[in-house]
């Protein structure tokens, strides 16, 4: 496989760097080719706005058209074109970084926002199990503060599934199957003082124990299932002959 | 009160600035003062990192650690201290913004990420209904493209209150009271084909409408009930004797 890590991170020497650096030496020594998009290294700029497309209307900035226009002429900006060939070439893209406000940090939102272009990625029609990306696997690899007990559905730091839905939910939006979330609790590497140096190494030795493990056997795994446009009416609610598991989320 | 709007779209003749500009009219003919924050007009840097903190450490880059020093020796960065000044005098915080790939646009992730620092505005303590900003309001105002019914529960878009979870999650964590949502469904500004410039200002018109009705008597209604600290158990997991509610949630 060739496969794409997506990195969102600030410092070289986190525990998510570490996790990173972990895939790769792991997926590279399985034989499988290994890419890494490190935004925070690249100076990835997650803002869309008007200046980063050339030749555009002095009129009303038409978020949609200037992607699609732009994606039908390659004159896409530089770094949303260049991530958009890191996907081209993947069969499996992992994304790595920690859960800050229940989401990913700003800098992979944006990567959403300018690099899933409209039109060259995805249509009105050119969706779901339609989407572009289809045959290609994504995976969610999520740092947490709290531990594993307080993200449970019942838990007070929320149900870790809610947060990363939406995440989820656009990754299928443009055609891609999501594997199960590899979700590292505990990681409080901000130097909080009830996890002192020596346990976070002990944490992270264990968290990358896991990792490996998983990693031998991605291939083999069942993506999460979504409902699809078979299941939908013209309206786009779900139809009554659907099968009953999307009912019962 | 004191209104405080949060902006966040590129265009200054968008719909979300025109729902913006609706609703500080509103606000001040009926005697409130109102401020806003637009982010992309004031250039807002959404990425966290080491670079906007001053005398820091060579070391590894502990983003909790910096966000609680520097709160603490007021030596926070200009753009984040201006809008905590903001946050300090509002009542109500209203939130515009468009749904980009199921959350929030990056500019204004990245303003949870950098506002909301660690230690100042929130601790392991200071969270929930105990959290900092507690006897503020706060309502997402929210403009999305596909039609109500494809964001019901069962609808293709996929249910709106999960995509807003995570947001309003956050707001609670700090302590505001969170309103419903005023959700703009329909809006395809972005100038694709089947809805043309004469509809979009019909919807606009009937947007506006509604926002102006809501806005009247915002006061008066009651916010979303969440779970609090006498519901959890020391553990963090919701306990047996907590109303029921929360377990059919």
């Amino acid at each position: 496989m060739n496969v794409l890590i997506v990195l969102a991170h600030p410092e070289t020497r986190s525990f998510n760097a570490a996790l990173m650096k972990t895939a790769v030496a792991r997926l590279e020594s399985a034989g499988h080719a290994v890419a890494v998009s490190d935004l925070y290294a690249e100076g990835f700029d997650p803002v869309e706005r008007a200046s980063h497309y050339v030749d555009i209307d002095d009129g009303v900035f038409k978020l949609l058209d200037a992607q699609r226009d732009h994606a039908k002429r390659q004159t896409l900006p530089e770094e949303v074109a260049r991530e958009l060939d890191r996907l081209e070439w993947a069969d499996l893209v992992i994304f790595q970084f920690p859960l800050w406000w229940h989401a990913q940090p700003a800098i992979l939102k944006g990567w959403f926002d300018r690099v899933m272009v409209y039109g060259g990625r995805y249509s009105s029609r050119m969706r779901y199990d339609n989407g572009y990306f289809k045959g290609k696997r994504a995976l969610l690899s999520v740092t947490a503060g709290s531990p594993r007990q307080a993200f449970q559905p019942f838990g007070r730091a929320g149900d870790m599934a809610a947060w990363l839905w939406p995440i989820h939910a656009s990754l299928y939006y443009v055609g891609f199957e999501v594997l199960a979330p590899q979700v590292s609790y505990g990681v409080q590497g901000g130097g909080i003082e009830y996890q002192k140096q020596e346990a976070l190494e002990a944490h992270l030795a264990d968290c990358k124990r896991h990792w490996v493990e998983r990693l031998g056997h991605l291939e083999s795994e069942d993506p999460i299932p979504f409902a699809g446009w078979q299941d939908w009416d013209e309206a786009g609610v779900l139809r009554e002959t659907a099968p009953l598991r999307w009912r019962l989320g």
